[in-house]
């Protein structure tokens, strides 16, 4: 039946976005609809300030993740609704919390949710998202899969405690970073990938093909993430470019510009980076240097190479259209707003 | 063993900490080292900025209410250690998210880990917390257990965010109020109290009774905090005096005080809490207030009888050291400091 909806779309003159969009329409309404219902709570403060996010919210690439990995596995039943719904609270929860702004942001001018709410609700309604994650995966009931989603969630928050020790520090490794990254974001990519073979009860080479997936594909997301945020894309951006950088952030592409910079950017890269002492220009002349030394094109070749491993992983499994879509998902990831 | 252990100390020369803390040593030990080796991360702000919190802590009432519980149950196993040290873990990430200020906060001059750390540390490593101690509990498998914790978790969180709504406002009525405390603090105490009945597998009667002895404990537990907040103890008290009162936090001192108040002192109480526009000597003013409407004495009644409610719980079951020590831990939370 969904096959059958599904086969007219999967020809040439459908993006992947479509086809991806096609093939897990239905389930993703079903998400949607518990994802609202278990939003709602007793204090109308919870829903107006979770909906503002979750509403907004953009592609929904996680819980995607977790749908189609399912369908992958020939899974038949309707656990993984619940359990998607519970990947994209704990996406939402972080978000929330990534949000808490430092009084020095503030200085920065810096608005968020936080300027109407102060930073204590999105905090609050941040934890609540994750309890109320935690609920979904105790319904499910499964062990193995509570292991996998509570462990990820340790991971993720171990790896935003890093992301803060290395921020405003242009001599960060490339490798500190890649792994903060890999934990922020790649670990609930994994995770989520992973549920489609647990839940199915497949072998566990399927369940490490799938990990392997996740990973990969978040390395790529957040790589492609960080590019864009230097204006790498066509101008339909889902993000503000410069946020990175107002922020003092430091991503790959300030880590290769500063590596590869003469020590007169490397001391423009510290003033703005490191003591986030800017001028209205320096954002500007942080893109001429970043294209200067390629580092967006870097940033975006080491996404396509993550990109790569993760369709290798798709090989282990017979061709499908939820294969296809995971394929497709891959290239969506990495040439949004290209 | 530990019975014979304990005998000694049961006499009428020592105090009901003394009684309670004998009862509990050995596993307490346990817990201690469990939470010491479960804080451990490759990042090392984590355990630097948790250990701040969690070696300073207070009595570690919440796990200790898990432990004696399981004692009073008959309970011979080993599992109630991971879930008391998790027990303590969601405690402690609740403290460090309150500990999240907003810029007016700053403004007003108070001073917490924030101070070193910014806001964002407190909130990632509270998320550490949080999934540690999920960790924990899906490392014990009890399906029941996990659905109590995380509901509780889930209940916490809408307490806290129903405070926030409530904040400032002086005419919030009581039961408002007494909403807010029974989610964000009793909902942890019950979850704690209810863990040794269910973990020994023993009858639904008996775990009810011990959940409403959770929950009742709790409440009075935070009908004394925030009657000692206004200096309602001997001195030697283990907060400081007026730190409610400087944030504008609605408590049932304020209430009582605000409904009982004439046109004029209603005026101090929208001054002092609503807009929270205060001097030095206006915390003065407000604890004479206070006396004058007896409101500090009457919160400390509404405890003790939430406290008798909680002793009465336990005439469900036989006589027992640890029955005598849950009855001790009623007086020890009611009667601190004073």
């Amino acid at each position: 039946m969904t096959a059958v909806a599904r086969a007219p779309l999967a020809d040439a003159a459908t993006t992947p976005l479509e086809r991806v969009q096609a093939a897990v329409a239905r389930e993703m309404g079903e998400v949607n609809r518990l994802i609202l219902e278990r939003l709602q709570s007793e204090v109308p403060l919870i829903p107006e300030l979770a909906r503002h996010l979750i509403a907004a919210g953009g592609k929904r690439v996680r819980p995607m993740l977790t749908v189609l990995a399912t369908q992958l596995c020939g899974y038949s039943g309707s656990r993984h609704i619940g359990l998607a719904a519970c990947v994209e609270f704990i996406h939402t929860a972080t978000l929330l919390h990534d949000d808490v702004v430092d009084d020095s942001d503030l200085r920065r001018g810096r608005s968020t949710a936080n300027a109407v709410w102060g930073n204590k609700a999105p905090v609050l309604v941040g934890d609540f998202l994750f309890s109320r994650a935690f609920q979904l995966m105790v319904a499910d009931g499964n062990l193995r899969i509570l292991e996998i989603l509570s462990d990820a969630s340790a991971v993720i928050a171990e790896g935003e405690v890093a992301q803060l020790v290395i921020q405003n520090d242009t001599s960060t490794a490339e490798q500190a970073y890649l792994h903060v990254i890999a934990s922020k974001t790649a670990a609930l990519f994994r995770a989520a990938a992973q549920i489609g073979p647990v839940i199915a009860g497949r072998p566990e080479a399927e369940e490490r093909a799938m990990a392997t997936y996740g990973q990969s594909l978040g390395v790529a997301f957040q790589l492609v993430d960080d590019a864009l945020d230097y204006g790498a894309g066509d101008g339909a951006l889902d993000k503000n470019v410069g946020d990175d950088f107002r922020e003092g952030k430091v991503t790959l592409p300030v880590i290769l510009a500063f590596a590869r910079g003469s020590e007169e950017e490397r001391a423009f890269w510290r003033r703005t980076i490191e003591q986030v002492e800017q001028t209205p220009e320096d954002l500007d002349r942080a893109i001429a240097l970043m294209r200067r030394h390629g580092t967006l094109e870097e940033t975006f070749a080491r996404a396509r190479a993550e990109g790569q491993r993760a369709r290798d992983q798709l090989r282990l499994f017979p061709p499908s259209p939820a294969r296809d879509a995971l394929d497709d998902l891959v290239e969506l990831c990495i040439e949004r707003a290209r």
